[in-house]
């Protein structure tokens, strides 16, 4: 069970590895939000995203003997880079099975940061069949991306901040938006939160057409995307719900919002031009819901969080420059 | 005479308003530095620089009786955004003289921040002479960008803040890199580092074509620039050091360094791609001349100051893809 007393250990784990990344504050978000946005940019943490939090948290847990043999994680490419360099601060080797069309920059940085990489088709290849097969004939032990309990109470880390520094502040917020995925950020963050301030409300936010959660809560029950389903948002792509996130999230999320993907390339432009940060568009997805009008800022306190800025260039400038065609 | 005491009042008066911006650190620069590199992001600042620590704290000490008329200045955008948003904070009236030329995002966020615009042509108008005049019809005061105690004060606060930081984080530095035009980001930063680390080096950081202060500081007077001088950096295209700010410099300022244009976009790129912060040429100076190893950084604990992220986007894009040509 995942409960605050474990994020603070991750915490404490954490502390001179990861970024402590600051609460920013935008004149000009907060003019369009009609009251007080709270930025929280993990696209400044080591390696551009969250993700080095729970891999960190989940490698410095394993015994010396499993250690010894080394991890295996599959990822679309910020969670391969946080295996990587994590492996690389303990001395513990990784290999990540990667899609082969994950960004550049993503494939680049995590070979860069001594990861061995594998790489498959992301539609017609299934990457957990992959690891898991080489995970047996290595024998070395499996760094799931979301559904474990040490990476979720490693992401949580994200929500103690804010809830620490919020508190600081004197801004207890009333809703934190989080970008989701697996949901392990949205359920470590939501722990954090509601532990510290138990009416603060959590909302998740997905791309529209990987609205797992958004159906899954609905539904009471893990669904799943469909397999030809598409979005920019290369990070947010997973299939379903983890087994260990999806009941915090089934208790702790107050709503789930969605996005497309214009209002995602949206996002990126405002963060760009007034936010001065690179983010990618799977970690601009709360931005976005705010910028669009899905929630209602105004005469409160509201969280967002960036998750991550791993965006190659070419993509980016495009991006940018869609808003002048 | 600025003391440390006139840069604590000013961080006194700017608080709550200017962003108590933090200290990032990025693993892959301090690879490249083989050693500690600490990051001080002022592109994250309210209006995208500095410039509104100085302008504010100036605003603030006007009489009721003075600032009752207004105020006007003259900058090619960053303290035209600072002066304009720090005017709205106070219910000031602002006008700005500004270069016709100057970057649009520099020109739309000022007026969109309040600020009347001027317009002239930067290389055969005189913007103090237009500025003066204003100031006589109107009876209004003059904010200079940088020759004014007031100013420099305000501007200390980066300094300060570091200093604060650096100390509770156990890494006293050996050296701090400043980007510098005429000078008030690095007399008043050199005030408040030099007060309380009273042995590190202070690092000037100017444009290969405006090396007004590396000649000023060799010739123990104030030189100015060539009226032809080019320079991708248009937020350090100032004439000549500052004569409030010259002396200060002359007595604190350990060597000044210059970097070339193609340093100035290697740097942006390197921002962008490691440490996902969207820096202008102008802020990037400091970056670029460690990462062109101009200075030693190996085995030391540096601090850069990044200064500014008002860019417009063409020429980010511009910038950010001429290394895949």
């Amino acid at each position: 069970v995942i409960d605050l007393r474990a994020i603070e250990s991750a915490a404490t784990r954490l502390q001179g590895t990861a970024i402590h990344t600051p609460l920013l504050q935008s004149g000009e978000l907060n003019e369009v939000a009609g009251g007080c946005v709270l930025i929280k940019p993990e696209c400044l943490q080591l390696t551009g995203s969250f993700k080095i939090r729970g891999a960190f948290n989940c490698l410095t847990r394993l015994s010396a003997e499993r250690a010894r043999n080394g991890v295996v994680a599959w990822s679309s490419g910020n969670h391969a880079q946080g295996v990587a360099a994590a492996g690389g601060m303990l001395g513990i080797a990784t290999t990540i099975v990667m899609p082969a069309d994950a960004p550049r920059a993503k494939l680049d940085n995590t070979r860069r940061l001594g990861g061995e990489i594998i790489t498959y088709d992301r539609y017609d290849e299934d990457r957990e069949l992959i690891a898991k097969r080489f995970a047996a004939e290595r024998g070395c032990a499996l760094v799931p991306s979301y559904d474990h309990d040490d990476i979720i109470a490693g992401q949580g880390t994200v929500g103690l901040e804010i809830a620490n520094e919020a508190h600081a502040l004197g801004l207890p917020p009333q809703q934190v938006l989080i970008p989701c995925g697996g949901g392990g950020l949205s359920s470590g963050c939501a722990v954090a939160l509601q532990s510290k301030f138990p009416n603060t409300s959590i909302v998740v936010v997905e791309p529209v057409a990987f609205d797992d959660t958004a159906r899954s809560v609905a539904a009471g029950k893990r669904l799943r995307n469909a397999e030809d389903a598409r979005s920019i948002c290369d990070a947010l792509q997973t299939p379903t719900p983890g087994e260990r996130t999806f009941p915090i999230i089934q208790k702790r999320v107050n709503s789930v919002l969605t996005v497309t993907d214009g209002e995602v390339m949206n996002a990126m432009r405002f963060a760009f031009q007034y936010l001065k940060l690179v983010v990618e568009p799977g970690g601009a997805v709360a931005l976005a819901a705010v910028l669009a009008g899905k929630i209602e800022t105004t005469h409160r306190t509201s969280v967002i969080v960036l998750s991550g800025g791993n965006v190659d260039i070419e993509m980016f400038a495009d991006i940018q420059q869609a808003q002048f065609r």
